[in-house]
This record gives structure tokens, C-alpha cells and sequence, in this order.
């Protein structure tokens, strides 16, 4: 019988590389004898080194004869590193046990062969929902070619985002926004639309996070703007991580050389049939440079446009005790939706009371 | 020391009569010796007989030397029964166990009074906090003069309750839909807008909660509609419990007589300043009237006003993982709030799983 503690140990190390680690996943490694860990690691904020290597290290000669438990497949290319699965093998571990395959066709098995091939014995699924639960990010990116994406909706009880005047801050309480932080720093980016970018002049910054991740990479920032239309002096602008812009070919070259001369990355994207910019080539993009994990923080137009076209995965909704009515802003923008039965439709994972705020999260059924 | 087990029998008992003891408290008593209880009831429907009498006729002989644990303060006062106090003195009673004193003037205190001078040891306080949620309709009409409002919300994550078309059925599932006739069935009225009675045609009655609810009353029905523009043939006029209707003066005397001959109590109510019927009114109408727990099923337009007017005690919003998006009907109406800082507030309560929907209520702060 395997126990699925040391698998649960490497799969927690794991969720600390969540959004450090792209475009390679964030793996974990416990490497263990008769009960006793001998190495343990993650993957390397940046995607390398791998989690294997690492553990190994850390266990040396003690390595042979172990146990390795591994939150997914040890790979079996040479990319930037030498293969996992050789290393294993060249350490003399007599037992791999892999939550979950590695779909990626470079590996899809490979590791799990080689590792047999050579005497090693490998047990396969050991806790394998709740790891493809955290490899979400880097699963939907080796399947369908673009990052996970999940939808922060911050509203109140009405499901409303501001008053009709325009105010906002604050509708959730401290608690609820501590959290989108730490939401924040497991993500690969944070995305918004021109309208947020243009209404709020957020920084986008996971702060308030400890002194452990102020020394880690902070989340892209990324927004979708289809003629550039954002104040080049701006917060985004102004220090901080990296910037991605999404635009359509109308976006004036005079603001993309001014955008371009404060460090801002631009990427075209194709326009789709109503003139804005297709969010299906959008996030092909994003997919393309490596991105796994996406925290959308709206507006409520992106929002809509999101989940109409079928691409939120998650959505995390924070809701406050407060009531605003008909004339404040909705959380959601026009979806076009027909008969009720047409209407998007997602499953409760779970529900979190944050101080006086409720978090509901929600995911693709 | 007091075990408090007896006390949490008695609430249990005591909130079986929810929805049907008004005018009165729905009130439980346990008599108990050495643990074996000798008598145990609550409050009859229709509010008598009260639950002291029910439980020491049990009790009989037994009671004498024994301990009485009730929700609220024995009643002291001559009503269509003899004093609580006078009949637990007389059989001889040792000790009373009261959660909750009766603020109502003709007791507050006076039953308890009554108990300590005949010699009987009374103990106060026991399970306060849960007794005073339990009385919160009766204490309500006790203190405010009218009863405490329920206001039911069954909304997408969106805060919508319709298609722009209109289509509404369903957007929660069928557990949070018997979750719902079972809150009704704890009310003692139903409430509802003059826009839903005609868009929806409902019937408000409490169905599928098995044989023993079907024998009990059931909620009165109760729509505000100032002109009473209501179809005289409907599904709330075509039998079952009594239907009330607040109206204005402004309402045509013909539709007056259509609807009494339709055997609907007709209640004229104030107008405020901007036309509406007076909720302040209307509410301080029914408490005169004996009714303690009302439960309100909107629309968004009756929702806002009685939330813009601080009447809304709690707040249970149904809350489905689907999306409409902004050209839905919202939940709430219009409620002219200014700075967010004067929005209306509540507090969280509680959360509940219910199917595929998630509730959460609220509770004024």
C-alpha cells in the first residue's frame, strides 16, 4: 500500500509554486524511506530547476532503495535540464508513485516507461483529482493551448460593483481583499480590460503578502485594450511587473511607440465578428508565451465577453452584505443570453466565509 | 447547575410552532426530574391552548417537586387562558427554567414575579441568544408594533431573477425550492408586490412537506397593491388560506367588491411621500392585526423599498451558478442610494449547500 501522505506533503509543496513556476507546472517531490523524508522540493520559481533534482540532492546516497512521490510525471525530454525520469533511475530509486500523467506529448507516459524500462517500480494515481486540481493551469494549457482562467467578482448581494455614482471602495472588507492578494500571487498574470485600466489606475501588485513573497516574481499584468486607448503615465506604467497589452491592428503606432518606450509589451490580437478583440486568439496568445494560470479582475464587460465565450474555468465571487439596487453598476455586462436554459451555467466548489464577506467559488461544470 | 439540554428540547418543540401560533410566541415547555422528562409541548396552533397547560396535563401528579423549562416567561396575565405562572404554581413546581423574559407589558417580569413570591426558584437566561432568534417574529410585534420581514431572494450569481425575455422558471434547483416552501411554512404570511401577483399568477401555498404540515394552517397570502390592478379570477382568489390586500384609497370601488366577494380582506394603508403605499404603514397594519413573522417573495421593486426603508430583518438570497448578465431583470429594484458609506448593511449569518445552489443569509447588523 502506498500512503498518500507523502503524495498530500509533495502536493502542498507544489501549491507554493503555483504562479512562480511558467510555463513549466509546479511539481512537487518527496523523496522517503521507511517513512522518513529524505529530500523534498518544488519546482524552482521560474520553472527550473524541477522538483526531482532537487529532492535528490537533498537525499543523495540515502536516494537508493527509496521511494519517490511525485505530483506528475517526471519528464523524459531534454528541455533546459537532463530528463527527471533519468535522474530518478541513475539515483537508484526502487519506487516512483506519480499522482497524474503528464499529458504533454513530450511526456504523456514516456517518464513513467523509462522509469518501468528500468526496473522501477511506478503506482500511478495516487491522489490524481486533487493534483489535476492544482495543475489546472498547466493541464488546460497543454490541452486546449491557452491559460486557465479564473473570474474575481467582488459585489454585493445584489450583484452590484458600484454605485450608480461611480464609488466602489470599499464593498468587501479587508478580509475578502487580503484574499484576491493571495489569489493574486498564485496566478501566472492578472488580466483586466481598457475600462477597469482607464476607471481604476490599479497597480495590480500583490501586496500585504509577508515578506516571503515580496522576494518572489509578482504576477504579469495584462490588459486588453483594443485601440490602446490608456493614459501612458499610469500606475501599470509607472515600476512594477511587467505589462502585456492585447490590441487590435487599430490601435494608433503613435501610442503603441509611447506604451512600447515605458516597457510595455504589445501583442496583436485578431478581432472577432462584433469588432472586438477575439478573447479566443487572446488567450492563444497568452497560451503561446507560456502563460498557465489567469486571474481576471473584470471590468464587468470582459467579464461577460469571458463567460460567454465559454473561457472562465473558475470564478470566485466575494460577496458583501450591502445592497446597492438597480442603478449600481452591474458585475456583469450584456450577454446576449437567450432562453434560460442557454445561460452559462457553473457548479459550487466551495464556499468560504472571509470576516463579514462570503467567497463562493464556482467552476466549469 | 442547569443542564441546558432541557431548554434546547423546549426551542426544538418551540419551533414547530413557527408560522402557527399567532398572535402569540410560539413557546415550548419540558418538564423534567432527575433527567426523565414528565411532560413536553409547545404552543398549540392558532395559539392555544399554551404549551405550560399541554405539558404539566402529562406531567400530572409528577410535576409536583419538578423542573419547568421554558422558551419564554410564563404569561401572567388573564387572556382567553388563566396565567402559565398561576397553573405552574399550582402543581407544585420546585424550579422554572426561563430563556427568556416576556417583553411584552403585560408580563415583562410579572410571571417571573409571580413564580419567586409563591416560593418557586426560578433560573433566567439559559439559551437566551438562541430563544431570542427563535422569538425574533414575536419580539419584533412587541417591540416595533409590527412584524419581523423575511426577504427572500432566488437569484443567479449575477443577482438577476429573469431573461431579458422574462423566463424565470427555474433558476434555482428543487432542494432550494422545498427549502423555500419550508420557510414559508414557518411564517405567518406570505408577501408579495402587485407586479408579481400579475406576472406570476402564484399561488404562494406550502406544498410537498408531507402529510403532517398538509393537516396544519397554512401561511396567510398577502399582496400590496395600491390600486389593487390584480385579475379578480387567480390562482390566489381560486381557494386555499385567506389572501389580505393592502391597498390605497385610490383603489376602484367595482374592483373592492369584485375581490371581497373573492372572500380577500381588503386593508387600506397610507400613501408616503412619493405615492407608494406606505411600508412603514402597512407592516405597523399587520402587527395590529397579530401577525409576527412575515415572508417576503418580491418583486424587486416591493424588495428595495422595504430594504431602502430599514424593514428588512433578514435577507435569504438563493443564489444559482448561472449567469444572465446585464439585461436581466435584477433582483432589486431601484433604491436611490447615494454614498456608499449609506448603503444598506447586513450581516452574515449563515451559509448552506443546497443542491447545485448555495444560500446565504443575512441578518440586520
Amino acid at each position: 500500500m502506498t500512503d498518500p501522505r507523502f503524495i498530500a506533503h509533495a502536493l502542498a509543496l507544489a501549491a507554493r509554486g503555483l504562479g512562480r513556476t511558467w510555463p513549466n507546472p509546479a511539481v512537487g517531490c518527496v523523496i522517503e524511506r521507511d517513512g522518513i523524508v529524505l529530500g523534498r522540493a518544488r519546482t524552482a520559481d521560474g520553472g527550473r530547476p524541477h522538483a526531482e533534482p532537487q529532492a535528490l540532492a537533498q537525499a543523495g546516497a540515502a536516494a537508493r532503495g527509496a521511494t519517490a512521490h511525485v505530483t506528475l510525471e517526471p519528464c523524459a525530454h531534454h528541455g533546459g535540464t537532463p530528463p527527471c525520469a533519468d535522474a530518478l533511475i541513475a539515483a537508484g530509486l526502487a519506487r516512483v508513485v506519480v499522482a497524474l500523467r503528464d499529458p504533454d506529448p513530450r511526456v504523456d507516459g514516456g517518464g513513467i516507461a523509462r522509469l518501468r524500462a528500468a526496473g522501477v517500480e511506478v503506482v500511478e494515481g495516487v491522489m490524481a483529482d486533487a493534483a489535476a486540481r492544482l495543475q489546472q493551469g498547466f493541464l488546460t494549457l497543454v490541452r486546449h493551448g491557452r491559460p486557465m482562467v479564473t473570474l474575481k467578482l467582488a459585489q454585493t448581494l445584489d450583484g452590484r460593483i458600484a454605485t450608480a455614482s461611480g464609488e466602489s471602495q470599499w464593498i468587501t472588507g479587508p478580509a475578502a481583499r487580503a484574499h484576491v492578494h493571495a489569489e493574486r500571487a498564485c496566478h501566472d498574470a492578472i488580466l483586466i480590460g481598457a475600462g477597469t485600466a482607464r476607471a481604476d489606475d490599479p497597480r495590480l501588485t500583490v501586496r500585504g503578502m509577508g515578506a516571503a513573497h515580496a522576494r518572489g516574481p509578482q504576477p504579469l499584468r495584462i490588459v486588453i485594450s483594443r485601440h490602446l486607448r490608456l493614459p501612458v503615465e499610469a500606475a501599470l506604467t509607472s515600476g512594477g511587473p511587467p505589462v502585456w497589452m492585447l490590441h487590435s491592428d487599430s490601435a494608433p503606432q503613435l501610442q503603441r511607440d509611447a506604451l512600447m518606450a515605458k516597457g510595455v509589451t504589445l501583442i496583436p490580437c485578431a478581432i472577432d465578428a462584433v469588432g472586438q478583440i477575439d478573447l479566443v486568439d487572446a488567450l492563444a496568445q497568452l497560451g503561446q508565451r507560456g502563460l498557465t494560470r489567469i486571474y481576471c479582475e473584470g471590468g464587468g464587460t470582459l467579464a461577460a465577453s469571458l463567460l460567454s465565450a465559454g473561457l472562465v474555468d473558475r470564478l470566485d465571487c466575494y460577496t458583501a452584505g450591502l445592497l446597492i439596487g438597480a442603478e449600481g453598476t452591474p458585475a456583469l455586462g450584456a450577454m446576449g443570453v437567450g432562453p434560460l436554459a442557454e445561460a452559462p451555467r457553473l457548479h459550487l466548489r466551495d464556499v468560504l466565509r472571509l470576516g463579514p464577506d462570503v467567497l463562493h467559488r464556482w467552476e466549469r461544470a
